[in-house]
């Protein structure tokens, strides 16, 4: 077999074969076919497409290119949630107590990534002491005896992805469907779960910007993780603007804590619902969505949820104290206002740009090397819809330096357009795919 | 500029500006932009195709990628000739005798390269003594004193097209016309030749099997040509049977011989004859076609062509003598008849299968370190069309090894067809493009 066959035949619009994709595929990760011919690949899949088939083969070589992770030791039915990412995306830090509180084990790979917040680890770092360094045997018996654990990624997670990712990213060859569901789905297929909630987001501050393309992408990834052999869901969800009103790391651990207490945004509460009710349903807790969101208000409404958040942050070493006093989580020097600059209604929030005010704040990473301050970010006042007066606060900002807060001031006040009449609403939730 | 955004204008279907072909070949040339985004580039020009614009600008920029010949130290027009190549092509060997005896300088860089025999500087090394190894002055020097100089090509050629090529050939990136087109001719800019004639093969020997793709190709590069400033013609001909008679190194030099002795196949003096006069009229000797073709005859007919050749073989080092008594020339040990399996008419000669047997006795190159011998190949005897009585020679094999040479009669066997009709003909001239 050569990989320039396997070019030419894409090229020509033929279908490859599973023993060709995973030559090529296990070729590449042991380095011993260059970038140079997988670039040229990649853009024939640009151009032809994949099938279904050939997309299958493709995620099941990716994950199998590295360690796949044995959750064999964990009771019960493992369900995985991964989200394509967004402003104000707390979502893991409710809904891991919420679902571990009715007795889904939640055993969690997470990633620090960059972005304009940290990642689910970054956050939880704000609890102080917390860490994800766990052994593997530490990881699963935490999930056993606490029902949730979470540990950084293991580098050599579906190694292919990593190496082809990198590689598309410099090559204007990431927008392909397939190949984003398949990157996404190997890493998900990698790290064990028997069932996969999939968070998919669409509007301003998302991968897919247009909701056709976040449905066109969710059904991808459900017919692999379906083909896979596990049952799969995708959430399609809102992110025109933020998701509830914090961002930024501490920020938004605050935020996911008043909503355990029962006193969340609507939006996130909603998506915590429909998101948590999917994972109750495909870890067989129940069968019905009316009697799994019945299930989750209720652990939020005795407190279960919350107590399951401090067990869980103390067994990894943090400061469980900080769940019922979030007032001692970082905290930022700096917490200015930005003032409406006229009566009217918010009609829009850039999502993207409010994002970028954050990663100004110094609440994200723009390198791998950037420090993250995880006290800084924003909490917002208004969202879309919102009735506002001039001069009312749209948000807070919490900032380290006096400077960085003014040009995040002056980014936010861009990021957000005020008119004379109120715009029109749509859904939060677009659709279940399953 | 980075590349990655010249990579995606181009995936969209943009057209990519002057400076941003010039940003990406110099960039690659000078080894700062990685073959990675370079292929990833080449499968989206595939796809998307070159506007004239676009392909003019890339031959540009690779042609003064590398050193450009000044030939302005000869006198008279220039007129360089380029062949796609085909199998039994010795017409450099008799053409450039015949046009420098008609008083037109012959300048001409040539190549050694892969295939079925070696390059029109390995075979000229038939004559022993024959050197290419000529400094610049000697090669200027001897076109002005001699009328015909060959030298080796210059590592510094064009380097952008020969790294750009070696690409292309291990990502299945070759087969797009403006590629092709800017590569042949990026390199003939470079050479400094005052105006080209282009040879264009078709058929099962040569590079453009389909006549209608060898006629696009002619048009791409003569509009190339013309677009920078050249004069510029192709003559599109038949390469569906080897041109000739001989394939083989020293058995084609004899051949050119044969035809400067006015003892030539007939398909190859019409070629010379088309090609030739297109020389002279590009270099200003006469206006018209029927003039230019009595002018090349007269010089067969009274001699000068082949003393000419003399004269530039003693030029260069060789052996002046053999092109008098061309029996001198390497001569293989072992000559064996390819008897007809049956009566009838030679129906088809599969001209990439002769070449292969040609390579299979030793006269071509199969990797770069490959020792050529110059003595071997294959004489035919019956050319398509031909009458044939069973077991009478449909070639002569010339062979250093009596097992190899029983290989290539085999083969040989396999590449000639023969039916009980005679097939009908085709024109061996297509068509000439200016």
């Amino acid at each position: 077999m050569r990989m320039y066959d396997i070019i030419m035949k894409k090229r020509n619009g033929g279908e490859l074969s599973e023993q060709e994709i995973r030559f090529f595929i296990e070729g590449y990760t042991r380095g011993e076919i260059p970038d140079y011919q997988v670039s040229a690949l990649m853009m024939a899949v640009y151009f032809q497409k994949m099938t279904e088939a050939e997309t299958l083969a493709l995620t099941m070589a990716m994950a199998e290119s590295g360690d796949m992770l044995d959750l064999s030791g964990i009771k019960g039915i493992k369900v995985d949630k991964h989200s394509t990412g967004g402003v104000g995306d707390k979502t893991s830090l409710a809904l891991a107590p919420m679902v571990a509180a009715c007795g889904i084990p939640v055993a969690k790979m997470s990633g620090r990534g960059l972005g304009h917040t940290g990642g689910t680890i970054d956050k939880l770092e704000s609890f102080s002491g917390f860490t994800t360094a766990l052994t593997r045997e530490n990881f699963i018996e935490n999930v056993n005896r606490v029902g949730i654990a979470i540990m950084g990624q293991t580098g050599d997670l579906a190694p292919a992805d990593k190496k082809l990712y990198a590689l598309r990213d410099v090559t204007a060859t990431v927008d392909n469907l397939s190949l984003i569901a398949s990157s996404i789905m190997s890493k998900k297929l990698a790290a064990g779960a028997d069932a996969i909630v999939l968070d998919v987001k669409t509007g301003s501050g998302a991968f897919m910007k247009r909701e056709e393309d976040a449905r066109a992408l969710a059904e991808e990834m459900v017919k692999i993780g379906k083909n896979a052999g596990r049952k799969t869901v995708a959430v399609i969800s809102d992110m025109d603007q933020p998701l509830g009103y914090a961002v930024g790391n501490a920020l938004e651990v605050k935020e996911a804590i008043d909503t355990l207490r029962g006193r969340g945004p609507a939006d996130f509460v909603e998506l915590c619902l429909t998101l948590g009710s999917r994972m109750l349903m495909a870890g067989g807790r129940c069968a019905d969505v009316s009697r799994a969101r019945q299930m989750l208000e209720n652990v939020i409404a005795d407190g279960s949820a919350c107590r399951k958040l401090a067990e869980f942050v103390e067994a990894q070493g943090g400061d469980a104290g900080m769940v019922s006093h979030p007032e001692l989580l970082p905290k930022a020097p700096i917490v200015c206002p930005v003032p409406a600059p006229a009566d009217g209604y918010v009609s829009r929030i850039l999502c993207d740009e409010v994002g970028v005010c954050s990663l100004l704040l110094g609440g994200g990473r723009e390198t791998k090397e950037s420090v993250i301050d995880l006290s800084v970010g924003l909490v917002l006042c208004k969202k879309v819809g919102d009735p506002v007066k001039k001069g009312e606060p749209l948000a807070f900002l919490h900032a380290g330096d006096a400077s960085k807060a003014q040009e995040a001031v002056r980014r936010y006040l861009g990021a957000c357009m005020i008119s004379d009449a109120p715009p029109a609403g749509t859904p939060f939730i677009k659709a279940v795919i399953e």
